[in-house]
C-alpha cells in the first residue's frame, strides 16, 4: 500500500469518513486511494471555498472533523476565506493539501507555491508529511489537534508521500488527551461575582450554547440575575422551550449601549466582546472602563462540565426550567404585501419546522429573525463566525450532508452569495435537502450604511459602481437552474409564503429568490 | 484630505487610472476617496478571484499596472489564486488590501488575520502604510516595485492610514530606475553558441513574445539555425506574418522528445524549462543531461534591446522577414458535424478578426489551436500562466477593458470557468466586448488523463464523483443569463459556426455554450 492508503486509513479509523474535495494532479494518487475505500464518501465542490465551508457546516453539525482535499497553494488559498470562518468558529477540520514531490519543489514549477505561509493564518495547526513512512505519525497529529483544539488542522501532503510504499500495519482510533480543567480561582472569582450582586454578564461560546448547556446556564443566570450572551457562537440551539442568550450587537453603539451596565464579565467560551470594525473615535473593546472580566473556560475546555460546576457552587441546579415561550403559529400573522425582509422573517418563523437547521448569512436583511427566534419550533442556527462573505450556500449544504434527516434553511444574502455560488450544484448533485432563500436588495447593504458612517451620503458614480450590484441584476432562479437546483421568484409576502411552503414540504434543494421591495 | 486620497492621487499620478475592487467596511474611506476621483476607472467583481484575474489581463494588455481594491485577509484570499497566476505571468499589479486600524489590530476582531503571510507567496512586494504621512512613499514604492520587477505589489492600508488627515501636496510621476544591463560574458557566450553549430535552443517569454521582438528573434534562429521555444509567455503575439516559436510541451514526454537534441539552451526571458509535475521515475528538468543553459536576459531586462544586441554580434538584421505562411480562409474546410474541440478549433481560426485578444483557458481542449495559430488573422494569445484554473473568464475582461476596441475571444474550459463564474457579470456589467467559448465536456478530463498516468484506468465511485462534473449537468446558457449576459448552446459543428459568427458581428458579451460530443 502507498502512502496516500494510509493517510485515509487513518482518517477512516478516526471517524474521519466524508472528504469535501476538489483535486488536482497532485493529488491523483490520493483520489486512486480514496477510489479504493467505498465508506470515504467524497463530496465535490466545483471551488474551493465551498469544499471548506461545507466542510464546517458538515463539523458544526456533526461533532466531528470532516476531511477536506485541496490542490497545491492555489487550491488551498481559494478555501482560506471559509476557512478564516471556520477558524473563527473552531470548527474541528482536517484539510489535506497536496503539494509536489519533495524533490520537485527546487524546480519551482508553475504550481509551486509557499503554502505553509498561506496555511497558518486560517490554520491552528499546520504540518507535512515528509515521506510515506510518516504520514501515519503526521495525520494522528493533524486529527488530534483538530478534535482537542478543536480547530483548523493543514495537513501538507507530497506527491512522493502519498505514492510512496509503506507497509501495512493495524490502525485503531487514537486516543484524545484529556481536556484541561479551569483554574480554581477562575472559578472562585466567578462564583464570587455571581453571588456578589455586581451586575454580571455571562459570554457563551463554542459548545456553550447548545440547547443542554443553555438550560445549566438559564439557571443560573434566573439564580443569581447575570445576563448571558453569545459572543458569535457557532452552532447556537435557538426556539420555544429554549434559554435565549442575548448576541451582542454587530452596530457598535448598540453594543455599547448593551454592555454599558455590566461591573464584571464571565467568559464561558466566549470571549470579551469587541467591535467588528475600528471607527475614528469609537472604542475597540464593549465592554465599559473598569469592568472585571474573569476568564472562566475558553473553547479548549469541556464548557458543560465547567457550567455543572458553576451550578453546583452556586445551588441553582434545583430551579425550574428557565424557559422562553412556547411558540404558536397563530401568535404571528401571516405576512401580507410588500416583500420586506421582516415579511420573510415573520413567514419563516411560522414555517420553520421543529429541528431545522438554519445556515445565516442573510447579513442585513434578517433582524427580525433574532428577535422571533425563541417563539420559532427549536432549532439549530449557524451563523457567520468569521465575517468572511461567501459562507452561506456551501455551509448549508455541509450540515445537509452531517443531517440527512433534518430540513436546512439557508438565508442568503445576495451579494455575499455569488462568492460560492457554485455551491448550489453541490446541493443539486448530492441531493441535499436545502431550502435556499436569497434576499435580492441588489447592492452591498451593509456596506451602503458604512459608507454613511463615514460621512457619505450622496454616492457618486465610482461609490455607486462599487456598492450596488444593479446593472445587470441577478436572476438567481437562471442561477440554480444552470446549476441543477428547482427555483421560483417571489415579489409579494404572499408569493413568498407560499412558495416557502412548497420548498418545506418537499425534499431536496429548493431556491427561493425573494425580491425584496 | 485624507491618506486614502492621497493613495488614489499617487496611483493617478502614475497612470494607473483603473481600479478593480470589491470593497468592505475597512475599505470604505478609499472608496469614498475614490469616489471623490471620478478619472479613476472602478470595475466591481462579485468575487476577488475576478477582480485580480481581470487586472491581470488588463496589464497584460495595457502594459501597465491597475490597481485592485480588496478587502482584509479573507478578501485578499479570495483574490490568491488568480495572483498566482499573475506572478508567474509577472505582471504588473498594485493590490490595496484594507486592514483594521493599526490600533484595533490587537483586538483580534472576528476579520482579523496574518495579511502579510497571505500576501508574501504571490506577492513581489509587500508593505503596510503604517499611518497617512507614509502611504505616498509606500504607495510608490509599490508601485516602482510593480512597474519594474516586474509584478505583484501588495500595499496593506490600514483603515486609521486611510481615514487619518494629510497636508495637499504636488505629485508627480515617479522616476522608474533604468533596467538592467545583461553581463558581457552572458552575451558573449550566447554568440559564440549561437556561432558554434551546436543544436542551441532559445527560451523566449515576457516581452520577448511580442510580434516586433520576435521578428528580431526570428531572424537570429533563421540566420544560425536555434530554435526558437517559447515558456508560457503572459502575451504571445500570433498569427500570419509572425514568428512562431515552439511552446514547450505540457504532457513530460513529449517535452523531454522535443528537447532531446539540444546542446545549449539561451534564456531571454524564459527559464529553463521544468515539468510541470513530477512522476515517479520521469525527469523534472526537461533539458538533456549535459545541456548547458546560458542565461542571458530575465524578465527585468529590457528583451527587445537584448535580441538587438544579439541580432548585431551575429548580423542577421538584413535577412529577410521570418515569416509563416498567411493565412487564407480557404485553406481550412469549414468544420462539419460532430462538435470536437478541434472542429471548434478550425471554426474560430477561420473565423478569428484581426487584433483579436483570445483569452485561453481551454485546458485540454483546445490543442489544434496551436497548430492553426499560425495560420490565424494576427492576434495577441493569453494563455493561463501560473496553472492555477480560474482565470479565463474574467482574463478575458480585464483585457477587455484595456482594449474596448478589440474583440476578446475566451476559451474556456467548463471546470476551470466555475471557478470564477461570477466574472461574466462583469463583463455584463461593462458591457465588455467578449465572446465566451464555453468547451462543455463534463468533467475534469486533465485529470482523467493524469489518473491513468498513476496507473487507474477503471474509476470507482468515488473516483468518478471528483473527475466528472455531471449529474447534474451545467447549463452555462442558463448561467449566462442569470449574470446577464446572452448565450446559445451549440451541439453540431453548423451550429456552433452560426453562433461564432453571429457572436463575432455583435459587439457586448456573449457565451456559446459548446456541448462536446
Amino acid at each position: 500500500m502507498n502512502g496516500a492508503d494510509r493517510l485515509c486509513d487513518v482518517l477512516l479509523a478516526n471517524d474521519v469518513n466524508v472528504c469535501f474535495a476538489n483535486p488536482g494532479t497532485s493529488e491523483m494518487h490520493f483520489v486512486a486511494a480514496l477510489d479504493r475505500k467505498p465508506e470515504m464518501r467524497c463530496v465535490l465542490g466545483l471551488f474551493e471555498g465551498v469544499v471548506t465551508a461545507a466542510a464546517d457546516g458538515y463539523a458544526r453539525m456533526a461533532d466531528k472533523p470532516a476531511a477536506t482535499l485541496l490542490h497545491l497553494g492555489p487550491g488551498l488559498a481559494n478555501g482560506l476565506a471559509n476557512l478564516h470562518n471556520a477558524r473563527r468558529a473552531r470548527t474541528p477540520m482536517v484539510n489535506v493539501v497536496g503539494d509536489h514531490a519533495t524533490y520537485h519543489l527546487g524546480y519551482d514549477a508553475p504550481l509551486t507555491s509557499d503554502i505553509e505561509s498561506l496555511a497558518r493564518p486560517m490554520s491552528h495547526w499546520v504540518g507535512r508529511a515528509t515521506s510515506a513512512a510518516n504520514i501515519r505519525a503526521k495525520a494522528e497529529e493533524a486529527y488530534i489537534a483538530a478534535a482537542t483544539k478543536p480547530g483548523i488542522s493543514t495537513l501538507i501532503l507530497p506527491a512522493d508521500a502519498a505514492w510512496g510504499e509503506v507497509e501495512e500495519e493495524p490502525l485503531q482510533r487514537v486516543t484524545l488527551p484529556s481536556r484541561p480543567e479551569v483554574a480554581p480561582e477562575a472559578l472562585r472569582a466567578a462564583v464570587a461575582a455571581l453571588r456578589s450582586g455586581r451586575k454580571t454578564a455571562i459570554f457563551l461560546g463554542g459548545r456553550a450554547t447548545r440547547a443542554d448547556t443553555l438550560e445549566i446556564a438559564g439557571k443560573i443566570a434566573a439564580g443569581t440575575g447575570a445576563a448571558l450572551f453569545t459572543e458569535r457562537a457557532p452552532r447556537w440551539q435557538r426556539g420555544a422551550g429554549r434559554v435565549f442568550p442575548k448576541p451582542v450587537p454587530y452596530n457598535i453603539e448598540l453594543a455599547v449601549a448593551a454592555l454599558k451596565e455590566f461591573e464584571t464579565a464571565i467568559l464561558i467560551g466566549g470571549r470579551a466582546p469587541v467591535s467588528f470594525f475600528a471607527y475614528p473615535g469609537k472604542p475597540g473593546r464593549l465592554l465599559p472602563e473598569g469592568c472585571e472580566v474573569i476568564e472562566l473556560a475558553g473553547i479548549e475546555h469541556d464548557l458543560q462540565h465547567v457550567l455543572d460546576m458553576l451550578a453546583d457552587e452556586l445551588g441553582t441546579r434545583h430551579l425550574g426550567a428557565a424557559q422562553t415561550g412556547a411558540f404558536t403559529a397563530r401568535e404571528l400573522a401571516a405576512p401580507t404585501g410588500e416583500l420586506t425582509p421582516a415579511a420573510i422573517s415573520v413567514a419563516v418563523a411560522r414555517a420553520l419546522p421543529e429541528g431545522a437547521i438554519i445556515a445565516d448569512e442573510s447579513i442585513t436583511s434578517a433582524g427580525r429573525f433574532l428577535e422571533l427566534a425563541p417563539h420559532m419550533a427549536p432549532h439549530d442556527h449557524l451563523p457567520l463566525t468569521g465575517g468572511s462573505i461567501g459562507i452561506g450556500i456551501p455551509l448549508a449544504a455541509g450540515a445537509a450532508v452531517a443531517c440527512p434527516d433534518r430540513k436546512v434553511v439557508a438565508l442568503q444574502a445576495d451579494g455575499s452569495g455569488m462568492y460560492t455560488v457554485q455551491g448550489l450544484w453541490t446541493q443539486a448533485r448530492e441531493n441535499l435537502d436545502v431550502l435556499t432563500i436569497v434576499f435580492s436588495n441588489r447592492g452591498y447593504s451593509i456596506l451602503k450604511g458604512e459608507m454613511r458612517n463615514v460621512g457619505v451620503n450622496d454616492f457618486g458614480h465610482n461609490a455607486r459602481r462599487m456598492l450596488e450590484i444593479e446593472d445587470p441584476t441577478l436572476d438567481w432562479c437562471s442561477l440554480a437552474k444552470g446549476m441543477g437546483v428547482e427555483a421560483a421568484r417571489a415579489e409579494t409576502a404572499e408569493e413568498f409564503t407560499k412558495l416557502l411552503d412548497a420548498g418545506l414540504s418537499r425534499r431536496g434543494p429548493y431556491l427561493i429568490e425573494a425580491c425584496l421591495a
